[in-house]
């Protein structure tokens, strides 16, 4: 009975009722304070006026109602013509030149952007948006409305905004069957069984979120691309789509497969200089524009990861990339071609062998090229989104052909919405790291991205987005972040950090300034507080990355053939990439930049084992050695995640208890991980080097009992692989229905604190009981679901019992039940004093 | 994701993440600020010791165990053995003086009594919970952590308590198919299809609540009983709802049919003289002794609204009670016989007829018939939970038989949980009103139900309890503190309604100052707001008394026969009950009662409706008319709970989002109610006495436009039964699939609220949609659940529709879509000036 009541109130009484799911992400309009909502009431017009009958605009109309509603509780009133009181006036510079040309002022507004003013006519005072293009009218109106999220000044508006660049894009690796490659969300918004989702409202919402920010078109299924999404029949479903994107003037483009004239088109070949292939994708085009005439065009991973290229017919990536552009073109469609391209059979012991070579060595030859209407697309880094990785060389090289910067919103190895990393931060170091590219000029990448260094026609930035149906869109509310400076950084990369996250906090979780303060300064550290625990000093994430790119694997870049290894020895550690030295890698930038990276001496310390190989007692600026700051990093990161959770806590009452439980959860378990890793890459690089940790904290755990030296019933010892994902290299798991594991504790008596370390695979619900002397403590059930299903460090997980009175010789019981295939696994337990 | 991490976190760390759906009611252990905390775990020894292995006294630990985990956040180390550092000691007195008599203290422990101390001994000072019972000790455990979720010192306890009358009860009136007669919280608890749920954990969860309040029994099945309970074949139900609540010390009795002999016993007759009845008694009540040893007894509804009784076959009520009593009293159990026996078919002509002197008429000549574990089981009042009634004469009439309270928690007449109405000052009343019963001494209420005033051996308080499924147990929050209420004015009647309330505040809500101030003066206040505007001056509740009891209907009492009519005409209102001019009631008390009730002049303002019929103009105690204190307190009642409803909206982030939007939710829907009995009863009574209002509220509602007088598009007008269900006494609703309805706007420009009163049905679930010139300002479906498939008061609801902007010659089109049976019916709109 309450909860149908509380739906009907929810439409009833906005105010105080919002239920915070995380769903409207940024575009909450949360009521404002009495006060402030008061001067915002004065200052607005009640009639709010709509020039143009088109979908962008009208939804620019609706969207400022729905937030004036929200956060002033006023319902405008929405006219079509000039009313002779004060208007929101909402319209091209084009119309409203003919409808009120007392109301526009002279100038223009370029590409997507959009004039906020304040005019006053006849004693009456107006409030005009617009823009050149729809699109720009419904960017300023999300633009004013931000100003009133903000509490900013409406009352004298004169606010011009033009894009950085017109490519403002973000790209899903979503697979039709509704699965998303490196999505961490939830499942598709898009799909589901090989069609689109019955229901595509959630695309809608999406599409507001995406036109809050400026983002202008999107990539709608996978890079590794299916080829049946050029099929005749498969057109309705891009159709749908395309329908629930459109009013947020969101154009939508195809990933495609390579091979398609052959696998789907009939044709015994995809050779690029085929004339039925040439006819083909003209044909394909033109079919998909008669459906689809707004659509943006076509992404191409090619000859990268298994993908078929031109190069199995002995093609060029320039061929490939003219025959698509080509059947595009005459419909103003665009053509996005990989740069991630690169061969991942690559022998370790060549010396000369590097994949942060392979984008620059692929693409180099053939600057000049490619059609106007090709983009290559090139990711930040010349590896694959690790935690920390140089510019691109590649942004430095191109002058005659148009490229965009291709950036990882989803979390692959950052964490995957499990750990909080705001990436901002991150890409800024790309996005103004100065190329060295043009002599007399300072060149950025994000200049060179825009084409604005060699007057490339066009260019700008794409997001991999991935964002899914749960209800935070990412898994994580904190790494809405990522989309939402993502999207104003592809606007104005100029932005800073600080003053994106600061939008971000206060449009999300509201002004309490203790929420703002705590939030922000968390956000801002998370990427180095990342970077400390996963891989510092250019180690890369030192992750699974021929797995799950998410548990700790220091080794799993050693010895494969994927071309990134960071050659850890008993002597030192490191890549070495210097010309003089090694592959040479440092050598594909400019020679500015170039000669920087080639030297130990002055390669950055961030950079410094990905470019050099060094003895583990090399000295870092700060006179550390690297391996004392390996062991420190570590220590640092993991006890800064501990903070955030416990800052965090301080928050209760403060944000909504939902978000609130959900992202303290998601801290708490974060904190969990960091200790996984400080302790498996802390020991691993002891082992390694044999050099001591100037703090003797490795291997000295106060409290720590390990499971394989408890007294055990029915459970077994088993070595884990890696060894660094249990403590002590060893587990126990319960190979029968029921197991026990006895601990002794021979401490002093008092108030203890028990954490259990055990793990928690993905293929099962195993129980836990936890009694002294026969008095059960705690019982859990191990229902997460991290990416594994093997007892590792992504396993490993860990519950804490606070405050038990423990008394030398007390005997602590675990018991283990296992269900499905998880076998009750335990790593060891701590017992300290309760704080 | 975040949901199974969730999920885990709960159990991983109490603090700050608990999930407040009202299940846990008043025991939520929630932590206890940190100051706080830490004084109270310096306080407490870090050992339990329990002594007894009985099921209550290992309830008492446990419940322990909870509680200080719960706001300490510790685990407390239990042992079965005095240790030599300090400990809690939780036993029976003669458990203790026989383990540790060095903590024992002389004295005793009456009843279910219990006694807190703080023992030094060798130098150790530790905690004794005692007890003489079981449940005792159960009882005093929960005092203790009472005691510390509000903040009072534990450091030298020296605290004894006896209850004031052994019987503590309460009644459900769950059928076996597991719905509820009068109950507003969802379905049973107990049954479902016929059987006891297979899942009993939430009558486990109960027995918790009941014990934590020291209520001892339940009856667990309807008092309009299913004959079917005694069958042997349903034993077994009874015995797992027993095992369920035996933990708790809450003994189960079963509400059985007076004709069960013939209908279910075999036999031909339930005669209760007859030797084959006698026997049939004896041996039921053998074999389910044999299942359920602890059984509390039984409890019986007969020869009343249908049930069959003594009456019929020529036997006095004496006779019934003591067959079925000598039956249980070999084992101890107990009959309750209710004293709720009237005649429903009485003639209305006839002045002397009066439902009210039906129980003393039955059973004053039967006082001393009744065997020692007999129970008359009285209402409050002389009729049936009305808003406002006299103590019912009865409780002053018996001299020689033992009789109980009963007490209705559900809130039949009083809202049904979707208004707030706190019955504690209610009961007070009448627990405290003297009977005067024994000359020489005061012979309150209380007094004569636990046997004080004639020595009886035994009495109590019965409360009809009725909770669901429902989180909230009642369907509204507010409501759990009847409950509180009702247990602790068992145990004992001496406390004040403040103290209850404010212990109920803090322990339900927290303890913040505004909260708190706010929770209890709208919880003290409610009842006399619900009585100003359901029914004042002793009229009784002017509800639909022949349907669902819950809507307003101010004739449905008249020209019927159930005996309570309020006799309104054109000159005045009342009954008159005196002995002189009317039945004769006010003679059924003792005389110096009698004559106060007898005259106009010494009866209370409150009861002068009830005991007399007088003119519209007799002036009050105030010198206010009695047609202008009908007219005021329903203006004033629909006042205050509009401002419940905004003090409450004032404590967004003191309460936890959940349970606050829920109540904001539950007092915004009291609150339209509020203004439908305001503008229907003071209409009624304006017609009927045609004296106008002195202030001119009636017919005169600003910016008021009834839906029969707008532009209609097939929607019909109709007459609404009974009138005062709808302003203007005409609705509109809609024969097709969809109406229309345009109401023009007439005032002056500006912000305007708008409600829209229509009807919300439970058969159906009609969409409305509201637009101001074509632009869409509201839509909403009617999904509410009220107990009425009619179009009147009680589906009378509103949406209100806050901030529009408008302009004379406005059109306001109101669209109705039906569905199902739901007709989209309308009554009004009011437009006022936005605040």
């Amino acid at each position: 009975m309450l909860r149908r009541l509380v739906l009907v109130l929810v439409l009833m009484a906005p105010i105080g009722l919002r239920a915070e799911s995380g769903l409207d992400a940024w575009l909450r309009y949360a009521p404002l304070e009495e006060p402030v909502a008061r001067r915002y009431r004065d200052a607005l017009p009640a009639v709010v006026v709509t020039l143009g009958t088109e979908a962008p605009v009208q939804s620019a109309k609706s969207e400022l109602l729905r937030g004036i509603r929200g956060m002033l509780n006023r319902n405008l009133r929405a006219a079509a013509r000039i009313p002779s009181e004060p208007a929101i006036v909402i319209g091209t510079l084009a119309q409203i030149r003919q409808a009120a040309p007392q109301l526009a002022a002279a100038g223009n507004i370029e590409g997507d952007g959009f004039w906020l003013r304040t005019v006053r006519s006849n004693g009456v005072r107006s409030i005009v948006i617009a823009g050149d293009t729809d699109r720009g009218v419904l960017y300023g109106t999300f633009a004013l409305l931000r100003k009133i999220a903000l509490g900013e000044s409406i009352n004298d508006l004169e606010q011009k905004e033009m894009p950085y660049s017109p490519i403002r894009w973000v790209n899903h690796w979503e697979n039709l069957d509704g699965s998303i490659e490196r999505g961490y969300g939830g499942r598709s918004i898009f799909w589901e069984n090989g069609k689109a989702r019955e229901d595509l409202s959630r695309v809608s919402d999406y599409g507001r979120l995406l036109a809050s920010l400026g983002i202008n078109g999107t990539s709608i299924n996978n890079v590794n691309a299916d080829a049946r999404v050029l099929s005749s029949e498969f057109l309705p479903q891009i159709v749908r789509v395309a329908d629930a994107l459109r009013p947020w003037g969101v154009k939508v483009a195809l990933s495609v497969d390579f091979g398609s004239p052959r696998t789907v088109g009939g044709l015994t070949t995809f050779d690029p200089l085929d004339p039925g292939v040439i006819a083909y994708w003209k044909n394909k085009a033109d079919e998909i524009y008669r459906a689809v005439p707004d659509l943006g065009g076509f992404v191409l991973k090619a000859d990268s990861e298994g993908r078929v290229g031109p190069s199995a017919v002995g093609r060029t990536h320039a061929d490939a990339a003219n025959v698509v552009a080509r059947a595009l073109k005459p419909h103003g469609g665009v053509f996005f071609y990989r740069g991630f391209v690169y061969d991942n059979r690559m022998d370790w012991r060549n010396p000369k062998n590097d994949r942060a070579r392979a984008a620059d060595d692929n693409f180099r030859n053939l600057d000049g090229k490619f059609d106007d209407n090709v983009f290559i697309q090139i990711k930040n880094g010349p590896i694959d989104y690790q935690v920390r990785e140089p510019a691109s060389p590649l942004f430095g090289t191109l002058e005659k052909t148009n490229q965009v910067i291709e950036l990882q919103i989803t979390q692959e190895y950052m964490g995957q919405g499990r750990h909080t990393v705001f990436l901002v931060p991150m890409w800024k170091e790309v996005l103004d790291f100065d190329m060295r590219a043009r002599p007399g000029m300072t060149t950025p990448v994000k200049a060179l991205v825009a084409g604005k260094v060699f007057g490339r026609p066009s260019g700008g930035m794409i997001g991999v987005s991935n964002v899914g149906l749960d209800e935070s869109w990412f898994g994580n509310h904190m790494s809405q972040a990522n989309l939402y400076g993502f999207g104003r950084l592809a606007w104005n990369p100029d932005l800073s950090s600080k003053q994106i996250i600061d939008e971000w906090t206060r449009l999300t979780f509201g002004d309490d300034p203790k929420v703002v303060e705590t939030v922000t300064s968390m956000q801002l550290s998370s990427w180095r507080t990342y970077e400390n625990y996963t891989g510092p000093l250019g180690l890369q994430t030192l992750t699974d990355i021929t797995g799950n790119h998410y548990g700790l694997a220091v080794e799993a870049s050693e010895r494969n053939g994927w071309g990134q290894w960071h050659f850890a020895d008993e002597k030192g550690v490191g890549m070495e990439r210097s010309v003089a030295r090694g592959t040479g890698f440092a050598g594909q930038y400019r020679p500015d930049v170039a000669k920087v990276y080639e030297s130990v001496e002055t390669t950055p310390d961030d950079l410094l084992l990905f470019f050099h190989h060094v003895p583990y007692t090399q000295k870092l600026r700060s006179g550390k050695t690297v391996i004392q700051y390996i062991y420190d990093s570590h220590y640092e990161g993991a006890e800064t995640v501990a903070k955030y959770a416990n800052d965090w806590r301080a928050l209760k009452g403060r944000i909504d208890d939902r978000r609130f439980a959900e992202v303290l959860a998601q801290l708490q378990y974060q904190a969990g991980q960091a200790i996984v890793w400080r302790d498996g890459v802390a020991t691993y690089f002891f082992k390694m080097s044999g050099i001591a940790d100037a703090k003797n904290r490795i291997g000295n755990y106060p409290g720590r009992l390990e499971a394989e030296s408890a007294a055990l019933k029915d459970y077994a010892v088993r070595a884990v692989t890696p060894p660094e994902g249990a403590s002590g290299e060893k587990a126990i798991d319960c190979p029968v229905a029921r197991c026990e594991a006895t601990f002794k504790y021979s401490g002093e008596s008092g108030w203890r604190d028990v954490t259990v370390r055990y793990f928690d695979v993905n293929s099962g619900a195993a129980k836990y009981r936890v009694s002294v002397n026969g008095q059960l403590v705690a019982e859990w059930t191990a229902t997460d679901r991290v990416p594994t299903r093997r007892i590792d460090s992504a396993s490993s997980a860990r519950h804490i019992i606070e405050g038990i009175q423990l008394r030398a010789g007390d005997e602590i019981l675990i018991e283990g039940i296992p269900e499905g295939s998880e076998t009750a696994g335990l790593d060891y337990i701590e017992i300290v004093p309760t704080p």
